[in-house]
């Protein structure tokens, strides 16, 4: 069997590096061709080192030849904003994961969709800013698209225990965050660090305040109801704290498929990797001898206002993914670099979109174009300093 | 599309009044062909009337000419031991589920698995009791077994996400029936009453007996093995109160994907009459929400020895199967019947097996002679009577 050539793009961050795992695993089944970072060069390097791609990229350009020096011999390397997209283009892959956070990847992803034969996903960017564009060029060019989000993850597994038809919901399953018990007041008012202490999931900085203001569940309905071509009335979330089930389908006979497995992603990125197939790799086994209690509730959307801006999102269509996601960036930012308390996330992503004047969502430029207003306006509302997208 | 022609074995039982009211809500796919009663005349005639089938058939021969007056006008009827199984081959049928409790069923069985296009199975004697027999006549005719039990439908449908060499394990769940936290000493004095009491499940009172001792999860255990080719030490039990997550399969990727449903069995004969399809049906649908608390604990091998003699069977195979269950159900009987104490079954039942010389388990003759000879020891053990066999 020849093996599958693998490009990650955000290979220095959480998922790229569980990624570099899961691959390490597998030696037989996959190689990597191309490794795509944003600012850590060191780490990026001794990722070269270890697996030998093709070529490297870095957003960053000031190591310059200080990366050079450390890069295997051989190993071709682009810098500069576009070198994600430059890697793609110019490294042959079979599967392209796309980890990179924010609307940083959009462009890599585009191209990863339109030369690839399978692009797994794992971040939310691709299918909330941009999904209709991202899955018609799929579709032109025959490309798999597979989810690394454990959600979307669990549901593309359970959802083969019947055909699209036959599905009348979907359950998103959220941990409810750190603030799941909190008062809305007490939350108003949390600290960074608060924000970040994650009861089940190790996770970045973005994706884990998203986990606390549930604005994360907010993104996942939007890539639920666009990857599986769901109705949002068809999509719900059903908090389940201890992060186990990791989404349910329930079909119209009455019965419902959940996929459960230890908060650890590289089981997902895993099956998005070797989907049909299934193989063992480094993940820790869920040891269901001692779950003893699964908790479940429904999410309170009075304490996470966030959950709506998702049907929100999904019913309006055009630019409107990605300015909640860019609004969200900002606002995130703004509270991560303690100049917005956390009670200000949610409200400003509204208040940004309600501003917004919905456009068509057919070209990168015009989703770009929305994702910058979305920034400028936030920033604006926030007195914070605007910064185009986040670094990889 | 042509209706599909449904014979039911057992159809004034439990399961088999369940399957008469999914085939009642799904007209356009199917027909009733056949149903086959024990002794209750008066609801198959009422049956008979409702669903118009060819023919009926029942064991008891008492009531004569009542019978023949209330039946409709053109449907045939066989009557005596044997009737099931005449039946069966009088009557073409694409599906034949059979719930026939006891081994009564079990020549009923081998005629629909050479003759149907697929045997839904909701007994577990035909695969605990003649087992390979079973699977050897299905193979060589290319009958289809679906499996009614919902732990194994559960099975069954997790299957779905994986072949069957990425399958690590299974876990049968079990209420642990009503006795699930009472100490060995008070649940050896249970009376029929407190065994009848079972939790979560409407069920008959032999198989509430055997959920009450766990000897349904020993049957279960070697139901999975044999359905589904496992071997023993992939398949474990796991202790689940509220009966929602019917079982769980784990591959070896780390993923464990599990089917959930209201404890309704007509979730299960649905699925089994319209596999691969799901449609929707008369059954209960859960409310995750309502859910709240699911808990989980590993069997207690020291007060339900029963489990163990389910990895017996399946490693010792031949005959043990047929003085397993033949023995259990005598010994039920005379619990049911007020003869002995509740905590004289299982031991009874291991007694009975290890002074068994274990034989081959190639024809129907062998199993029986080995059931007939279980049942003397087991009632000569007991000090009761003893009857060959249940009737239907």
């Amino acid at each position: 069997m020849t093996k599958q050539r693998v490009v990650i793009l955000g290979s220095t961050g959480s998922i790229g590096r569980s990624t570099l795992e899961v691959i390490a695993a597998l030696p037989e089944q996959f190689e990597v061709a191309g490794l795509a970072a944003g600012i850590n060069w060191q780490l990026l390097a001794e990722q070269a080192r270890q697996f030998r791609p093709e070529a490297v990229s870095l957003v960053a350009d000031q190591p310059g030849r200080s990366l050079c020096d450390v890069l295997p011999a051989g190993c071709g390397l682009f810098t500069g904003t576009d070198s994600a997209a430059e890697l793609v283009r110019k490294v042959q892959a079979d599967i392209v994961v796309n980890a990179i956070v924010g609307v940083a990847g959009l462009k890599a992803t585009l191209e990863a969709v339109r030369r690839a034969k399978r692009v797994a996903i794992a971040n939310k960017e691709p299918l909330v800013v941009a999904g209709p564009l991202i899955l018609a060029e799929a579709a032109r060019h025959g490309t798999e698209i597979t989810p690394i989000d454990s959600e979307h993850s669990a549901l593309f597994q359970a959802m083969l225990g019947g055909s699209k038809d036959e599905i009348l919901k979907v359950y998103l399953t959220a941990s409810g965050g750190p603030f799941r018990q909190w008062t809305r007041e007490r939350m108003d008012q949390a600290t960074v660090e608060q924000a970040l202490a994650h009861p089940t999931w190790q996770m970045g900085r973005k994706i884990t305040v998203d986990s606390a203001t549930m604005m994360n569940k907010a993104l996942e309905i939007v890539e639920a109801c666009r990857l599986f071509g769901l109705r949002t009335e068809q999509v719900l979330v059903l908090v389940h704290p201890e992060s186990v089930i990791h989404s349910i389908v329930q079909f119209r006979d009455g019965s419902f498929l959940a996929q459960l497995s230890s908060p650890d992603m590289r089981v997902p990125i895993s099956y998005a990797l070797t989907y049909p197939k299934r193989l063992a790799g480094p993940a820790k086994i869920l040891d269901v001898y001692a779950l003893r209690q699964l908790n479940f509730e429904p999410p309170d959307i009075e304490r996470f206002p966030a959950i709506e801006l998702g049907y929100e999102v999904v019913r309006t269509g055009g630019t409107s993914g990605a300015v909640v996601n860019a609004s969200n960036e900002v606002a995130v930012d703004a509270f991560l670099n303690g100049q917005i308390p956390f009670g200000k996330i949610v409200p400003t992503v509204r208040q940004v979109l309600q501003r917004h004047m919905i456009g068509s969502a057919d070209s990168l430029a015009s989703l770009l174009e929305a994702d910058n207003w979305a920034r400028r306006q936030t920033a604006a509302l926030l007195g914070v300093c605007c910064r185009a997208g986040r670094a990889v």
